[in-house]
């Protein structure tokens, strides 16, 4: 979806940069899969039955007990936030954060969309995995940066690509990398290649903004140390809404003290602050280790059940006919039709089957993964994902017999 | 506040859009006065008692029985908030407004913010109101439009300055306005002001940006109609903050579907979506009338109460020394200094004397407002205010005493 503004006349016309924005595909499926009898694997939403909404009820009472948890908050978030925070992140990187080093944001996609504010002149160029996350490409696009891809494999980002890029003169702004789970594909970055990342930032003097909202989600083993880890030229995001609750909108930055006052600054104007009152339940959740720990636990060992639910159903009801990356943890599932099935035209035709995943080609800079899907095995339990792969078949099925019609739509 | 990233060497550069954009004065000062003893007349803060924890928490229990109420929501809204708006402002406009007029917000400023992307190229025109309220100009600022400031005087922002400014060939994109209980200066546009505006836009085609937080806390009567009354070339923004709580980040745009249709596309990128959670507080409590409007007739009948307390004081305390707007309704009065006295420089003598205020410089757009500055009666009761007042004027007199040495400071 773009913005029919002809009508407005010349005086009242949109800015120029409404141009380049168009709606995420994604989004635009959600619309169309509202039906209640559609399984749909589109959306990337965590289980809603894993939430914790009676202790979230609980923090919210206790929260609510303070007047100070209504009124305006600080605009780089509740102080005992910013420091449960920079714990953890100090415990991640290996080193000490300061809370001066955070910056609570309204979901880690507020945090992007800053950053790209902060760092980015229209023409500056920012390199994104191909396939990549549609959020980023939006915000990228709308900061109107030339964004180059780089192909990712079984190993993430391959950096291998990057480097000769860079030998080639390529002087990116910003590199942007989801380094654990990755969204769409799945795949970890290996502990070699952000070693290496990490040397190229270095070397050649470039942000890497470490995209990190699945992390926590492993299954049998965690993922290696952040890319933060090796270099301070790391501007890392996360959030609370995969492990704690989407509707708490709670993200952060941490990285550069610099970039995150540049990015305060811009928050002041973006929306003054966030809420008090979702500031509080998050942090009483996330500092209270014992029962987190126990939290995460019961989301690892779920979404491990669903992704095998999901993988093998694939496996049993499609065989040969797609392959998939192995899933380590997170929440998503990328296949590929070894018949080289347009996923798009399939997508009309499993609709009508009552199904929804995303076509690869939403996630692609370039015209490309026509034959890919994404699929989240996060929302249902193994029951509907198996009832989900056996209506995917059946639109498969009627598109191989009658793919025209199907195309002609 | 500017970043200073001077060390950051040129290949990791903030962009150029950093160098126009500072905190704004008054967030700057909040930091000055956090010490308990202060007085701070400086902040916009509403009376924390007065906001409804209580029915907050129930709603907020009621809310967490639904499951969908900590998901990922729609960007444009929960549906039945985005009715619940659309309704109040069908009765504000006196036609009906459709849910698709609608787009719920983080707040009006995140409103204000996206509005400005949506609408402005760099080197736009848009005209503000002198003084006018800081979050806009830091937002007009960011977006590198040309800002261009029309006085205010007793009855608002004066239209025929601006309709001859017009007819001398100025091409506005946006027009700021705060048509009731002005920030800074406590003002309301009167009607036949709002009418001839709204003419203005029709005739010169440009964009009104109607900016509504306070028009609910008016004390003896209700404000003029809305702007938006009398043209379609209006984007009226409003907020829970000042009615309900600020720490839902309740905030809505109503106006032009193509605008609201571009506000959301550049949502999707800003944040992906508001909080359900807050969303459906704010919803149950906005759609519950009676409460509503014995809780709001509290809040007038104490705001009231406290402007007269604060006036009264500043006319017993200074007398002929400073001059004050009349106040009939919001959150601010703004005084003058009858001797010239710069409010910068008392400020400082003031935190001594631990009492602090918004200078009148803050808010303009050219150098102006020295001798003013903004007091907020809505923070404290009747007894502190008087006590304030009272410091002020020992403040007032060590500088007029002295002034030479606090300039030194």
């Amino acid at each position: 979806m773009s913005v029919d503004s002809s009508s407005l006349g010349p005086s009242l016309r949109l800015s120029s940069r409404m141009a380049g924005v168009r709606s995420s595909a994604i989004r635009d499926l959600l619309t169309f899969t509202a039906r209640p009898e559609v399984i749909s694997l589109a959306g990337g939403l965590p289980a809603v039955e894993l939430v914790p909404r009676g202790r979230i009820a609980q923090a919210a009472r206790r929260a609510l007990g303070d007047p100070h948890s209504v009124q305006y908050g600080e605009t780089s978030g509740w102080a005992p936030l910013r420091e449960t925070v920079a714990s953890r992140e100090s415990e991640a990187v290996g080193r000490r954060v300061a809370p001066a080093e955070v910056v609570v944001t309204h979901g880690s996609q507020q945090a992007l969309s800053l950053l790209a504010q902060v760092l980015l002149d229209p023409g500056d160029t920012v390199v994104v995995e191909e396939p990549g996350y549609t959020g980023a490409l939006q915000v990228f696009r709308a900061a109107q940066a030339a964004v180059v891809p780089v192909a990712l494999d079984a190993n993430g980002m391959d950096t291998a690509v990057l480097e000769q890029a860079l030998r080639e003169g390529l002087r990116p702004k910003v590199v942007h990398t989801v380094s654990n789970f990755h969204n769409p594909r799945g795949v970890v970055l290996s502990a070699q290649r952000r070693e290496h990342l990490a040397s190229l930032a270095d070397r050649y003097g470039f942000w890497i903004i470490e995209d990190d909202p699945y992390g926590e989600l492993w299954f049998d083993a965690p993922p290696p140390a952040p890319v933060a880890t090796h270099s301070d030229r790391v501007l890392r995001l996360s959030s609370g809404s995969k492990t704690v609750a989407p509707a708490l909108r709670i993200g952060w930055l941490h990285g550069d003290r610099r970039v995150c006052e540049a990015v305060e600054l811009l928050k002041q104007g973006a929306d003054l602050c966030g809420s008090s009152l979702t500031q509080r339940i998050a942090t009483e959740l996330l500092d209270d280790r014992t029962w987190l720990d126990s939290h995460l636990a019961a989301i690892r060992g779920a979404y491990s059940a669903r992704s095998h639910a999901l993988v093998g159903a694939l496996e049993s009801v499609f065989g040969e006919r797609i392959s998939h990356t192995p899933v380590f943890g997170g929440m998503f599932c990328w296949i590929e039709f070894a018949d080289g099935c347009d996923a798009t035209s399939l997508l009309a035709r499993a609709i009508e089957h009552d199904v929804a995943y995303v076509p690869g080609g939403a996630f692609g800079v370039a015209d490309a993964h026509s034959h890919a899907a994404r699929l989240c095995f996060a929302t249902y339990g193994g029951e509907v994902l198996v009832e989900g792969v056996n209506r995917l078949r059946q639109a498969y099925d009627a598109h191989i017999r009658t793919p025209w019609s199907v195309t002609g739509h």
